[in-house]
């Protein structure tokens, strides 16, 4: 089909290759976003009078046929079509007669591609935050379960102090709410709407930015027209440096639990059924999924250095290596969720084997303990105490010292319990943590309400789904 | 002098160099914020009965003691010191008698450099926002001085549409408030107390991590004792994060102003007392400082890169890894500094060549206003419009066609004006965003004011300088 | 189709989806490569006695069949087949009888993947150069056809001495002959055979890993079976490294270009059959892919981190993080093609505007030759004559001084000879150049040759294509 | 001091300041290869007639007292001297007259900081490679050392099929001797003489680049003077490139160390001279060493992407963005260093446990062997076999069936030498390995007596030390 700015001479057919091939692919999953944002415009320029009402009405018809068929799948961007702004021109301009060539009056490719991520952005933090909380419950509810499973702490992946399942899992929990913020305040800058800055300077027509915005369910117009085009590259990133934290988060919570499998841990197992085998060696078991949430994270590091790279000391304005944000941003945000999900699932098939952990404890575990007896009882101050209590500790380690039978399950129980003070384990604060959850799914919550509810009065419809799964 | 650990071995000379240069280095700059860590978890021990109120008044003189020196700049950490935390510790050693040697009951290294990081984040945070404004308000009013400088817009490098040099520097403003909202929330996420994870599991001693916290000034208590280590370069991620938007903004900024100041373009000039000159050609007078931020830029990005680098798939507990992110976090919060402060230099020191910029605005920048004038006069559709005006004008840039005068600066003005939409070059929304940056220093004085008020309380001194410029 | 490790449990679907969607639309580009591998197995086995000759002709004719079916694009790797090993030993249980069970006897998919991508890296590497060395020629070409055209030499984006159109372009031709010697030293590293090396640790069975490699046409076995998997990823990034460094020359001309094709600049015109345009502004023809070579450049540094980033601090042993790693790697070595083969284009459709760079050949581009003069004519030492030069010139330039005007041609002419010495613009080397470009396609003709040759001999034909375009 | 392109106006302080500061630090170690290349410039000013023969005698003379003083650690760039080059040339006009003045002709600092970063990497790299080449021959005794000492052969970080001590740790030798080939071809790439190409164009002076370079000792001239610009970040990056790939090595060495010395393995013991403690757990004993290693391979990885994204876009000719290359660069040479030499301390301070090792070969290792034994013996299918026992060892894996002791170690020897294939156990190649060490140690001992002998000549001295250690 014709290229927008076709006027008398043809694209260079490599050039078409080289520019193309992915973007159209892409694009295929911002369909409905660009119906939505041409939905508003045009309710605009109709308002400002540059549409008549028919010419308005055409337009929401054919607009609306494009929803449906993107539903139905029967909407393809093809590579020809240079992407999905193109498409739909084209099919205005078939299906709506003069009213279809004047749908891009006071807009840009600039705005409308700006306007669409914007868009799906909203929409997949959404998305991302439901698998978030639902992580951060599974996890809860593991380390309640749990939290009287004695376990040693490590530093230096060396036995250090003593410490719980349930402690673990919960820290991941903490973690995940923290980046919960991070996600909202990512959903926040995202939630500015582009549309009016066109190529990135505005145009010398009355259309009303306002209107537009609160059509699309936007909480506020990002102002400054050039602005706007800056936005490009560094909203995505800034989404993404959220995720970011979030894979960290779970490429630890990944290594933790290839560690805790292996044969010399042993302290959890997973259901086989989450397993893949090998095609040589026949007793395999292997937690890939867990290796590839490790290795993925890097990939979402990558991901971010590649946005902040393209757009890092570019000139102000519209530049096409712009285009090259778009897919890592849409690829992070998949990534997060699939990995989100893969977790839960894994946390949900986990076996712990008390018994290989309690036998983990061993009397090193306890050393820092005698010192502060050493110190409450013997009035030691606690560097002496600990110096003391080092070298008798070393030497019975060097002779591997068979003396200590490890405590019992009760033993290690009082002591867990004797952690008493904020977050240790006697006082690990779930409650303290659920209600955080509570809150945030809340604001969520609220938050996909307002972003369908905007939608579905703009496309007149409830029929057709918004988001996939809220 | 005597690591903390050493009981009856040393340790191999290569080893300590290995571990120790930079760190100490480092650590230098951390003194003051380990002393007052350091004030609070005496008074907390004192609180629970570890201490007596005797011990308290030997370890709080020896570090107000400590505090002076710093100050004096006659307290150094050595590299055989190890790190700031020795150093204290074998000061109060010898300072305060057996106090000394009780002062590290209850708390690990690795609590304590957290909240040495923590405290440092705040303030360097706070001295951050306060360049970030001056450098807003410094953009707001060359802005204001320059909003009705025509200048032409470019999209892809080329001339597009007519843009305003004061519509240019007010997008870098808004950039920036944005970037003032990704300080806020990590200042937030960084304002949380560390204190009484110790080791990373807690203690079986009663402290009391809520008192220390509100000692320090922290909003709140970090609570589980595993999610507090994981915490090490997370948050410092998180920070470095929004330090790198605000230097893909300045990045975008210092590409401009290269470009602007080239022979073949000279729109703008800069004081040649802000650049440098060539060792072999007379004539020269590079803008080197612009160039400079543009490299730097990246090295944000790898100080970024590395510290998620690090992190990411580590195993759960303290890894000696972490210490590696404290260099990458140390360096981006002052690279930060120095390169907001250096683009407000530059910006004080701009001239502008309104005759250059003027004779840049050639007639194909009025392309788009052409399509818009025969669509609007003569009832073509925009495409229509679009195709017609786009053959005529490519004929004409294609035979050189210099029949069309440059445009008075009145009939610029006049065309500038007539963007009126929000964001536009008539209405660009510079009270708005004057408005925006009033709030964003208050809430950081508020911020400021209320740890520099925990500091001086928690000293008892009002004369030590806490922050150095606040 | 069921997986090769399956033993009367059905694996997750969600975990099966999580780690196979991409994994198999990859795999469909190593069809022949695995089909290869798995002949010079087949071979092998028959040669030790674990395999009869009917097996191995059963076996090599169904293999034969699948290198048509892919030759033909009916034979395809389904996600549920896991990966192309999986498709190819299933076809043979289907095909070849008992002998399709034996085929894995002595490796593993561990080797088995290595070995695709030994081979995908030895035929895409030998492509990878045909493109540079294209690109060289061109540039080359263009460098003799415009050595004496004048043009501006910048440092720090500011005018400082007198250059030429020919240098410049030589310069970029230059940088990819050393370009060329990494692509040899990486392409060196990976012609090692990998196979025999099974999941890591070899087999107790009497292969001959020799003939293996000698089939397959690699220059040798790669020894220690556990260095073997050490090299996945790590021979990956070896080879993205040597495409980064393409890429980098790459960016450079791009943004050149970029800047000499502005209004500003209009150095370059390029044919507008390569430009695109906008949907708003009638009059743009954009060099779109110049843009997106230079945002790419960034993506392959993305590809760079990506593996590196993932394979960093992994254990010993194969580990599923390295499947991630195959998709940047696969794409970095598309990329560069792409790049290269644009970057030939547009420069084969570049006009170089004489008169507009000549212009830009101001006097001050002779500050440094004023200097000189007077240093050899006066005998003052350089650095005073730069001095008074210096003082005199900025003062001119400060009056905007136009008693300058611009040298005839025939002057820069005799200025750009009188640059003697080794690489300078009387004496720039191309003979020199062209000479190191035919010995290195030599080279890669000989590495070419090898490879199709040992595959020709392998498959026991020439019918089927093995290179796309050697 | 003044700097050399001051004429009548002074530099504002901050943009001294944010330039400078760490340049000059780094520049301290560039002081006598800054010398170096002013002795053979100056040589050839002479021969060219610009310089006569007093005048370069006294310079002669006064660059030799800067080797001198800087050998003495009393030559010192100051912050306000800008760069190495002022200071130096700053001290031959005090001291060897108007020479002093002449020095700079026909050059520009540009080509003067290549010079010095060639020579650095050329110096630096044959220090690399002197230490990798010792590691290299520390893990080849290991190797040959511990090579009957069976260790479970991991895949997924799950027991797969048999090892042994002595081919892990071969394999890390052959993996730095793969590395050696990239260092080699870095060096080469390195070797090549920049001087001449001043500012990036050439001067208009009969100025003899051969004769520079071969004083020098650079392999060739770098023909295309603005080539040469381009190299400055590329071959930095090159070398870059080259040290992350040992880092990479490292890292799963230091990885691997550090899981084999958990309690849960404990394969290993290091020397507790080699580790830390804690300064709240008497009992700990941490290898911190390889966790630094471990996290600064990340750092490695940064420096790479630091020098290539500031390099990548920029445009042709000298940018200051280059300076900030220098900083990652240096560092990246030094930890490469540091790391190899800590490595092969730590190798030289490993206890085997042969006891927990054996044990740690527990019966599922062999399940591959009974599957091959199976199909050998019964003539059945290898993926038959591969079923039947796999549904087994699975069973009696989930009944943790005690039934199977760990083979006594006659047993498990005999099982490893019959892995005779070449890289097998059985056939682990140690000789071939030793071999290609002492090729490559023979090779770089060429490479740095003909750099050393060049800079001896060129100086005229033995006395003072070249290299610091070879």
């Amino acid at each position: 089909m014709s290229k927008l700015w076709q006027k008398g001479y043809s694209i260079n057919a490599s050039v078409e290759r080289f520019l193309g091939a992915r973007n159209s692919q892409l694009d295929n999953q911002l369909i409905r976003h660009d119906v939505w944002g041409s939905l508003a415009h045009a309710t605009m320029l109709q308002h400002i009078g540059i549409l008549s009402q028919d010419e308005l009405t055409a337009l929401t018809q054919a607009l609306r046929l494009i929803l449906q068929q993107a539903a139905d799948g029967t909407f393809e961007i093809k590579p020809s079509d240079e992407d999905v702004h193109t498409s739909v021109e084209n099919f205005l301009a078939e299906h709506a007669g003069a009213a279809g060539k004047k749908i891009h009056t006071a807009r840009s490719r600039n705005d409308q591609v700006l306007v669409d991520l914007r868009l799906y952005g909203k929409e997949q933090l959404c998305m991302v935050s439901q698998k978030l909380t639902t992580l951060c419950a599974t996890l809860l509810a593991f380390a309640e379960q749990h939290m009287h499973v004695p376990m040693p702490g490590y530093t230096h992946m060396q036995r250090g102090m003593l410490s719980s399942v349930g402690l673990w899992a919960a820290s991941f929990a903490e973690a995940l709410l923290d980046d919960e913020r991070l996600l909202a305040s990512a959903y926040e800058i995202n939630d500015q709407s582009p549309l009016g800055s066109a190529a990135g300077y505005g145009v010398p027509l009355p259309i009303d930015r306002q209107l537009v915005a609160d059509l699309l369910g936007f909480a506020r117009v990002q102002n400054n027209v050039i602005y706007v085009q800056h936005g490009r590259g560094k909203i995505e990133s800034i989404i993404v440096q959220a995720l970011s934290q979030i894979m960290l988060d779970l490429s630890k919570l990944a290594q933790d639990l290839l560690l805790y499998t292996t044969a010399e841990y042993g302290f959890f197992q997973v259901s086989q059924e989450l397993c893949t085998g090998s095609s040589i060696m026949p007793q395999k078991r292997n937690l890939d999924i867990m290796e590839v949430v490790r290795g993925r994270s890097h990939t979402m590091l990558a991901y971010q250095q590649q946005i902040m790279g393209i757009v890092c000391g570019l000139p102000s304005g519209f530049n096409m290596d712009f285009q090259e944000t778009k897919q890592p941003f849409m690829d992070a945000l998949d990534l997060a969720q699939q990995s989100l999900e893969i977790c839960t699932l894994t946390l949900d098939n986990i076996t712990v084997n008390v018994d290989r952990i309690q036998k983990a404890c061993t009397f090193e575990l306890f050393a820092t303990d005698q010192a502060y007896e050493m110190m409450t009882q013997e009035h030691i101050p606690f560097r002496d105490a600990y110096r003391t209590v080092g070298k008798k500790v070393l030497a019975q380690l060097d002779q591997h010292n068979s003396a200590f039978p490890v405590e019992s399950q009760e033993q290690l129980a009082t002591r867990l319990q004797a952690r008493t003070h904020l977050g240790g384990s006697g006082n690990p604060g779930i409650t303290l943590d659920q209600q955080r959850l509570a809150q945030a799914k809340q604001q969520w919550q609220q938050r996909s309400d307002a972003f369908i509810s905007a939608i579905q009065h703009l496309t007149g419809t409830t029929n057709i789904q918004i988001m996939e799964e809220l």
